[in-house]
């Protein structure tokens, strides 16, 4: 049995914990600052739970750091005379440099290329989990426990990792925004944002397994620039502050464009 | 039982076609300019082909244009010398003014908020119809029939179907450009696209009944500008030419970045 230390128990903590459960690879002790996180977590985990440095089990295969990006270099630094020089201790962050661990000789990364709320379950079997380990034996251990908790996996490099980034900010982070700027341009109007749900879902389902491009479809790409000079004169009326965002955005999609 | 001349057999055609026959309301005559079309689509939905603007059945209850926004003009005008002077005539356009069909006495829209692609199913009882009609009557029976193909109606007019029609852009246009640049992005660096889709479907399952705000995750918002720095840096090293969108789109999501 893989003796694992869960270090966060935050969304990915709590995700990640749960679904290892799941699949038979009980984590054996939660450390959160928060001491009724850990233990609520822990709880639910059948787990240890602890809150102090001095509490972390010395003798697990595994700690699995699930904590936010700029709190992993401090949390390295605690671990780091704590625990025997042979841990094996790896992130969970997609946009952190695995060389942030490097002062553990058996360091690496496991990064869930997925976006977690608490509240939402996670079909963590579609979950894509990118690997990458200092050295060759840790990589292959970590993809042996990515293939048992999802059905994709890959080994992923820094640099790699690091574009997936990237692109996960314009498909994740900006797509939201550009939802967000959707509901506030309805919401003005008293127009329900229920009305462009079945929009949003299907703008979502329709790129599986396409190039977006081949699917794209409005004003912009039509090159159809009385609309969108009405809908710019619309955003300027309403003093709307994403006027230019749209305007860039039309560009962006069909360069050829005189707006 | 209701006539219905469907003018058009694209997307929004064949759709609302087959949702109508599966609904219990054949369409009676199809046309499209394109005679292969209007005989494909009227086989099955075992309906009249014509291509033929003499050929179009003249007492039918209902004349259903769907044609693309700039065409609608040209096709109101065709009809206009031909249908008796109580025909009443909608279009499916979420950008077009309904009083582009003003010089028919009964005019309204039958605007099915939602993206279509010929290849892909649609689920016709989730898509919004919105309607509106220059006469109350007109407007109930355009109601009644929204109702007999979808779960979700509602009376729009002129002036929201237009602002409906912008946040519909941000929300699907723009997103979907968002998708592509983060394909762009992964395919650069030979990163299978497939990578990515699990958060693609995710960021859009997540919004559902949630302010978008609410759940918007990323380096802007957390104001981490040391990750917004290196993802520019990437951007222009690589002569990607979205990176002064993706300032811009961070700066929109947290104004008080100075990127």
């Amino acid at each position: 049995m893989l003796r694992i230390v869960l270090i966060g128990a935050g969304n990915v903590g709590t995700h990640l914990g749960r679904r290892l459960q799941e699949c038979g690879l009980p984590v054996w002790q939660v450390y959160s600052r928060r001491r009724e996180r850990a233990q609520a977590l822990a709880r639910e985990l059948q787990a240890q739970a602890t809150d102090r440095w001095s509490e972390i089990q010395k003798n697990a295969e595994l700690y699995i750091l699930a904590v936010s990006d700029d709190a992993i270099a401090e949390v390295a630094g605690r671990l780091l005379d704590r625990l025997p020089a042979d841990a094996f201790v790896v992130h969970t962050s997609g946009a952190t440099p695995s060389t942030v661990l490097r002062d553990f000789r058996r360091h690496g990364v496991f990064y869930p290329l997925q976006t977690f709320s608490r509240e939402h379950p996670v079909d963590f079997s579609t979950v894509p989990i990118c690997v990458s380990a200092h050295q060759p034996e840790d990589e292959a251990l970590l993809e042996e426990l990515a293939r048992q908790i999802s059905g994709k996996t890959a080994r992923i490099n820094d640099r790699e990792r690091a574009i997936l980034h990237v692109a996960a900010v314009f498909v994740n982070n900006f797509a939201n925004h550009c939802f967000q700027i959707g509901y506030e341009v309805a919401q003005r109007e008293n127009l329900s944002f229920e009305l462009l749900q079945p929009l949003i879902q299907e703008t979502a389902r329709k790129i599986v397994g396409q190039v977006p491009a081949e699917v794209q479809t409005g004003p912009a790409i039509r090159g159809d620039v009385e609309t969108i000079q009405r809908h710019l004169d619309y955003l300027a009326a309403t003093e709307n502050p994403h006027r230019e965002l749209y305007r860039l955005l039309s560009k962006s999609i069909n360069p050829f464009l005189e707006v």
